[in-house]
């Protein structure tokens, strides 16, 4: 199995002095997805969590609406040159019956609309892929909920606090509990694997939830937090023009600049007590 | 043309008080990049230097060599509802006897290696496109003029200031002087942006210079780097494994966690005086 981490000496240069010392990485490998056989996507990812990493993608891509649409995840293939497997590919099979994606999913959100490529257009898109509507999902959170939410990411961040390389995404419930944390060079990574956990566990809608991420809030991660159907979404950083589009037309509560003594809530301000 | 900010009312809450107040936002719209006007890929972006964008995502993919490489680039096709051009469309016409990519150009770097899907099979990918030794650029440049570069950047990102969400990336000469600086809510795009502005000054392969991003630097963007000919790559925050093995293959200095008065540096720290 991969590494989280690896250890790498680098020269430490500070007002004239120059010292070589070991220093900690966040380890990037690529991860192959393949699904019934044929690949599908390779991102660069962090190992750990792949099986979740590739649940939550396939949920996040529309493909699977829930664990019980995947018969199983398995490695596979990936030999490196002393016959070892790399563990860097993964191959989902589907229940019978569930359509595998395009060859080329990434595109699909963006480019099935007849008005043309747009911020309109990828919204529209993105509709047509949906299966849940966290706009009708009642829950609501306290403000000190909310607050309280980066600080526990932060203490759960154990290979950011080595590195200061990866990105982080984390599950609660709306009483502030926190229900899964997972990290990953690639935000997008970390978000489908905080949501893989929940495929495994079963919890797909995840109503009554809110999905904290370590840094910004992009039109991708309000993506996924409809596709797995969660009604709030929070982040560390700032949010895009697009981000916002998206919760409003979903009816997703979109928080951002989330501190410890404030935030900006862009939309469904209506949740939060 | 599309914005690069927009305005929106959002509620502020701090210590128990409440005001809805207007914010600024980094504008986040889909870009569709055709070559000879078949689609390549569809990209998140900020508008503007979309021509940059794309003739920078052409060389750091390993599609052109430089400038003399592309006819036109053009806006086309988008009409939204309206009839009005979305400008988010563009399509480049290759000059003659320049190949067109692979309909699915993003998985080239990792898949074409015969050893499987591994960080090692990636290192040979980016080899089998690179064009430029970047290795061989005998450029120097001093840890004082290096230290003073992320100031330079944060006093340019205009965006970033009033937004927050803006990723940044800028080119150096080696003597310390800032050339271009861009702007992007993806750091790929800033990145290829500011190499796509290399690419219509004609100055493919870059040496003798520095190219400096305001995050992390990741396997992805030293591949730009690389596909540039740049020999001096410089990061505000971590790098991860990969970068720093793909930097060594290739000669490239990779500099990281660059700050006022302190620096790491993973590889060819040669060059730094």
């Amino acid at each position: 199995m991969g590494q989280v981490t690896a250890r790498r000496r680098a020269k430490h240069l500070t007002a004239g002095h120059v010292v070589t010392r070991p220093e900690t990485l966040a380890v990037e490998e690529p991860l192959e997805i393949r699904v019934n056989g044929t690949p599908v996507t390779v991102t660069m990812r962090t190992p750990g969590s792949d099986i979740e990493l590739t649940q939550g993608f396939l949920l996040t891509e529309g493909v699977i609406a829930g664990r019980e649409d995947v018969l199983t995840v398995r490695y596979c293939g990936g030999r490196n040159g002393e016959g070892a497997n790399t563990y860097n590919v993964l191959d989902a099979t589907l229940a019978p019956g569930v359509n595998p994606p395009g060859l080329d999913v990434t595109r699909n959100f963006y480019t099935t609309s007849s008005c043309g490529v747009c911020g309109k257009a990828s919204l529209e898109a993105v509709r047509l892929v949906s299966r849940f509507s966290p706009g009708h999902d009642p829950a609501t959170v306290s403000a000190a909920a909310l607050e309280a939410m980066p600080e526990q990411l932060r203490s759960a961040q154990k290979v950011f606090a080595t590195t200061g390389g990866l990105h982080a995404a984390a599950l609660f419930g709306v009483d502030g509990t926190m229900l899964a944390v997972r990290e990953d060079i690639g935000r997008h990574n970390a978000v489908d694997k905080v949501i893989g956990w929940a495929v495994e566990q079963r919890r797909i809608p995840l109503g009554a939830s809110v999905l904290l991420v370590s840094g910004r809030a992009s039109f991708e991660l309000t993506q996924k937090a409809l596709m797995a159907g969660i009604p709030i979404l929070a982040a560390v950083s700032a949010p895009s023009s697009l981000a916002v589009s998206l919760a409003e037309e979903f009816g997703i509560t979109l928080v951002a600049f989330l501190r410890e003594d404030s935030m900006n809530v862009y939309t469904r301000a209506d949740r939060i007590t």
